[in-house]
């Protein structure tokens, strides 16, 4: 993967769609990131005491390969073989990566220019309930079906009040498209990809009205693909939460009561990045 | 970092000392993988338990940077930053590093020609029940210290019996040098590294006597520094557990009831990889 390439690429699209980042918006809003922090973590007794019952573990995270979809087209991983048990008597690869590859985190610095980077981020917002939104069955008929607010209400309305610290995780079925990067990515003629996403107007709902710690997909974005203006980013990431990419296996935790546990490495100064997640059911 | 002078140099070196790999042995001593995979995570419900009156999250990873101390002198990570927030509109760096790089697991592929790899690797041995065993005092008298089979029988005699599917994690009180590379890796004047580690008697009798999902250390390498046998390795990647490297805060979770959550992306065809430590006391 060529950075100065990949760059000059993402450059020229921001620019050609009229891109609109407004980062400082939400995060003046919420009071910055430290106060938002300081209410991070509450939930850990009671989230502990839901995950009790839990029997199993269901693993969320696609396999981190050299040719997964990406949002931009071929910023794929690349990796070495620099010793082998045969040869050397021990095993061991090289990778080379962007932080936004794989099943990964998006942290507020990926959006926010004060935003906190991996390795300061709290960890204990990393162990949440999962609330997991279907909406397959929409995705099926429209590509750029979205998360709304009524979507949130109709789930509070069978389930109860989404509980707090909680990762509200869109279910679309678009992991299934996974092992075909053109199925998954989805651009029309223009290059312009069609999957699904949240709304923005469900984000800012979920940051108003609900105390949650992040939210994720099973898409290559929290926003539609078709988003030039990213308003799922510009509301979650400067308002102090994450978000998580390119989920999967979320059907078999829908309607269950699931405790996540994400695991990032502490990326110096990292954006987000490549991380694992497991659901205790 | 030049993977193939790497791969030059770890050669070498292994040749120059006289470095003996007997991959088989334990492996086959244990019946193999599939055998030892079948009894992994029966522990979950017992250790879920033990986790219930958490209510604290201690971090026992470093951050993970281009400038850490490593078992091969110089194969540090490198990144780079790809898109900012101020130019794109959007954060995010590149890394490059070599799966044993930082706070990173050690999966039996590592070791075991034939061993799993992290992307199938079980997933539930990823949360454990942690020990810590501390050698701290007789680390700071010599530098090779060891855990012993002792050290294991006197903490059972003051704990009781190492838990079902535990992490038995040796400290040392190495972390506090690392921001020190030289004095982390300790080397003397033929460049033989001197920190401590496990024993290979006392990682046999894990394996023989209790039923553990794997061990950690505070330092580069779960043998000591100038092991040229690597036992250590040997003895529990062949026979299909984990071992944790670079870990932090041991000193936090000592003697206290602490889950651990060991997360690390699925690094395809791995042989382990930098991850997040999380301890839940």
């Amino acid at each position: 993967m060529c950075h100065a390439h990949v760059a000059a690429v993402v450059r020229q699209r921001l620019q050609k769609e009229g891109r609109r980042f407004h980062s400082r918006r939400n995060f003046l809003k919420f009071g910055g990131l430290a106060t938002a922090g300081l209410a991070l973590g509450a939930h850990l007794p009671a989230t502990l005491a839901r995950a009790q019952d839990a029997r199993e573990v269901i693993d969320l995270t696609h396999v981190f390969t050299t040719n997964p979809p990406t949002y931009v087209l071929g910023a794929v991983p690349s990796k070495e073989v620099l010793v082998t048990v045969e040869n050397d008597g021990f095993y061991m690869q090289q990778w080379t990566f962007g932080e936004h590859t794989g099943t990964h985190l998006d942290i507020p610095a990926h959006f926010a220019a004060d935003g906190e980077t991996v390795e300061n981020y709290p960890a204990d917002v990393f162990i949440a309930p999962a609330v997991v939104i279907d909406i397959a069955a929409r995705a099926e008929e429209d590509p750029d079906a979205m998360v709304t607010v009524d979507d949130l209400l109709a789930w509070e309305s069978a389930n109860g009040e989404i509980p707090e610290g909680a990762l509200v995780c869109m279910y679309s079925g678009w992991e299934s498209r996974w092992e075909d990067v053109e199925a998954f990515r989805n651009a029309d003629e223009d290059g312009v990809m069609h999957f699904p996403g949240f709304s923005g107007e469900a984000a800012q709902w979920l940051l108003d009205e609900r105390n949650i710690n992040g939210i994720g997909v099973d898409t290559l974005s929290l926003d539609i693909g078709p988003s030039t203006t990213f308003d799922v980013h510009l509301t979650v990431l400067p308002a102090g939460k994450y978000g998580i990419e390119n989920l999967k296996n979320l059907a078999d935790i829908k309607g269950r009561n699931a405790t996540l546990f994400v695991g990032i490495p502490r990326y110096e100064a990292g954006s987000g990045g490549p991380c694992r997640v497991l659901a205790l059911v």
